[in-house]
């Protein structure tokens, strides 16, 4: 049935290479594994190229076969590494770049990473017509045609994780404790691992805060009793530095012992969740799919548990929204 | 806005009572906070009720505020206890229940668990008339009405970590794992952890397993020179108990190194996922909230991120199903 | 035999408090639940101290019981909560908690806690003559006369960890990772954790360092082709913070991507490993067998699986060294 | 110093080769990290032979370099694979792997496993007067002249982390549940990780057990209001099995909601601990050092933090006892 299908179209791609590009997240190893056999089982040869763009620069092909991506699907990282090219912003980088792709006789590209890596991809496959897809492998969560980014739900866990010990000495402490945790532009993580731990506070770019209701919240939780507090702002917080906002509470609450904790890259690490690995399985088995189906300049995504392709443009400009209803239930749960 | 437009109007019910029922399952502690916080956020008194219906017979309630539930987000199993009622299927039992329901003035219930809880709940509320709400609380993710079950994200984790384990001594020997997973009827933990493990196999209750087709992905497995594999069995397979699977194996294959591992209750237990503390924490809150707008007889779920109500009766009768897709993929990756 | 023994002897004391003082570690739950339920099994009446010296100050005593430990072993923190009292370094202070042990009829007290701890545990005994019993529970190692403290092993374990995640981005990107650990004046977590994940270099203030000898091993690893490194520094290294020493590398490497992370409070929380469980119940066991035999001013130590009883005078003098081999072994194996 | 002594005294071995042989543990990669980079840095060649015994006879044998043991520290199982060689107990299988000892100008096997492992080092050695170092690698710490085996800090932990679960649902459902690990002549996993959980009782093979000691173990927990309870029973128990004894506990108390779990092959496997990583570090190289200054037929093992070798006919034939306090410990803390 399905699977016969393809077996018996002609696939719009004989010769493949796979790149990993932009900050590294939890599952781009199992991606990786999912477009390599998936590549295999339909008879398309596959090239890794090492260290994203920069791979295809300088001719950083290797040729992937199944056997080539044993054992990586629990392993954090990216086995062909990553690395933001400036060298690919320059039309003569893009041509160094298709001039080895037509070397090689790669047909299509499979790009997993960001919205930089998609944005090079986008131009790349608009100047030399090569075919691209994108898989979205970041753990911002922060790309549009997919309820989950790869590496977010894993990110997720170890920041719940971080901030659970954290909160075993705020409380054995009676502190407040300001963590920071990853997300430039977008609270995603802020705001799920907040809620997951229980958080008094938190702070997004998303939203409008003010250092007026942070206050008030501390004194509502002195009046229902809570001893100690956490605080979890997201790295892009617009209303101030981590430790600007510490200084100021501390000004206004002289008595608090209050501590900052930025949990930094141990965010980007680690062995992906069950679901991170189910998620780029799916996606790199997706983006294969994807290309021999003729697609092209579109991002493989899953939404509502289906498969879907969104235009590359439109994965960059579009974002998916805060769910509100978070908000308020943080705010209710953390009385 | 939202949150204004509940303090104005009138809400439906004054007092809830909250239980859990059947097995176990992570988040239900978090769940439990969720009715609670969100009960009091809203002026509506909360009791809890000890041991699931056997509290209600025997009138084990409990007032419970905002700090009663500190604390426990983090926390696996339920504070309140569950426990399988037999007495709760009679209606004597049934008529003692809704006595002490009177008695305490409760005119709302709120059942965290799976198909028992709620068909206990749609019965009762049938007889009496009280007002109830499900809470989808189980690791076996088979209720309609929610793309996940507060629970199962963990019993995922939890089960792709120990075959991870089994895996690096199955590698480390050259042997054959067959490893059971829970799941009665339901083949979604085998599926996705067996998919997150790169199982060579995957035997769930829902598709149709040939030995044949066992001994076929063996072979095929050691022409591409796997040495070593994993074959993740759930509870509920049709085919035969893991037993008779490793032992038919055994006869077909004498070399092999066979091994059975039965993963058990450790699934049921621990601290849970990020996911299911989020999910716990937005059904706890969607139940109160639910009750308060007039609902009675359905159950609160998610579904593509948003909050849903299911009657109770088709929660229980329909299912979700298996995503072939997936069947397809782990066959595809497992080469 | 053994058991019996205590049971006919007559006991030194017959009601005894405990308390946990200083910085929180993991396992001083295990340690306190070791202590009440040892003292319950000699018939001596125990109290719990809330917030270390301050509360026998202030006269925050609670009697507490076996089931009052119940489900604790595994937590990280302390439930008596835990402070650094200035009080109590006044005389006026320990004045006023003496008279409270004498209202209590108290004649012994278990100060589990470290340095800071047991100088204020020996003054206090000098002072009024009650008899004290230190527990060393800090993850610093730092404390003489005990192999390890109790929540060391927790933190080695946690630092490991999320090292062992850096180390996934650090790979991936060919990135130099500076990493702080905890450790004031002792450099065990870094020497330790640093071993335990290949770091390049181990900066401890234990050992004299210098920039030369860190750059040095930074070209021997160029040579050997290592493409990323993480150096572990301890929070106490004399040599420069650890932003200074990442900026002093990069004039020196200018082609480095380095980058600096503190792992900062997530090691001193967390559910105790094992390890630190079963030492924390032998601890706390110890010190309440050793006031019975009517030992005082000593702490409760494990020396080569032996429990031994060191002066607390010396506990607090003297320091275990870091281990000259062990510096050796990790600069061979970091190669 | 202690370095230079080495580099500049003649070695008496200058090509090595290092196996991995019977149950694998956590470690043992770390272990052979340590033993490759040690024999580099002291300019001895390193062979890495496959499958244990069996590369001997079958001339399994790989060149070893430092970047062969890269990014293994961190990961169970070995990467050399391990096996039970039936072959080896021949003469004749023997006489082979010798023949491609000599073909290959190895004068020092280092053998990294448990007793089954010694015994053939033990015997090759006296038969052929090859040089052997043994290394103690396995979970169950059975072995005399180390304080811990490589992995058995980790398996401690593992089974831990399973019971804790195990206790969420057995506290949710006031349940008995029996829990089988580890350990076919040794109580070390059962004692350790009962103690750790807050076992009810703790059955060992070193130990006399009685039904009626255990009954009244449930009987004295029933008094005290314990409404659930955990049995940690080793795989070695000589009352019965777990099976057994979980029926006649219910025909003793018919109420009880019994459970039997077993643990099984998960407690092989995982990430190794913080602890065992360095104790194999130091290992492997007291393997290489103790080689280099002419020993053999000897075991490198750690006692009290010291490097100490021990001739390996005592390290199978004397055993490390069981510590009687911790059973005593084990069964004051359980009330």
């Amino acid at each position: 049935m399905f699977e016969i299908f393809y077996l018996m179209k002609e696939s719009a791609v004989k010769k493949i290479a796979v790149l990993t590009s932009g900050g590294d997240s939890p599952g781009m190893n199992a991606a990786l594994r999912a477009v390599v056999r998936t590549a295999n089982y339909y008879n398309i040869e596959c090239y890794g190229v090492r260290e994203g763009y920069n791979g295809l620069i300088h001719d950083d092909f290797l040729k992937m076969g199944p056997r080539s991506v044993k054992n990586i699907i629990n392993q954090g990282g990216t086995i062909l590494k990553s690395a933001r090219s400036v060298e690919f912003r320059t039309p003569e980088g893009r041509q160094k770049a298709y001039n080895n792709c037509v070397k090689h006789g790669v047909d299509a590209l499979v790009c997993i990473g960001g919205d930089g890596t998609f944005t090079g991809a986008k131009i790349f496959n608009e100047e030399f017509g090569i075919r691209v897809i994108g898989v979205p492998g970041t753990i911002d969560n922060d790309i549009f045609g997919t309820d989950n980014t790869i590496g977010y739900d894993t990110a997720l866990n170890t920041a719940m994780e971080a901030i659970d010990k954290v909160r075993d000495t705020a409380t054995s402490h009676n502190r407040v404790f300001f963590v920071e945790v990853m997300g430039r532009d977008a609270g995603f993580i802020a705001l799920n691992s907040g809620l997951a731990t229980g958080a008094l506070d938190i702070l997004i770019p998303e939203k409008k805060d003010s250092m007026e209701d942070l206050f008030a919240n501390f004194r509502k939780a002195e009046k229902t009793g809570k001893a100690s507090s956490i605080v979890v702002v997201a790295e892009g917080e617009k209303l101030g530095s981590i430790y600007d906002l510490a200084n100021q509470t501390k000004e206004e609450f002289p008595d608090y012992d209050i501590r900052v904790t930025i949990l930094g890259h141990i965010q980007r690490g680690g062995s992906p969740s069950c679901a991170d690995r189910v998620l780029a399985s799916r996606l790199g088995y997706g983006a294969v799919v994807g290309l021999m189906e003729g697609k092209t300049n579109v991002m493989a995504g899953m939404r509502s548990n289906d498969l879907v392709y969104t235009p590359i443009e439109e994965a960059i400009k579009k974002h998916n929204e805060i769910n509100k209803d978070l908000l308020l239930i943080s705010e209710i749960l953390a009385i």
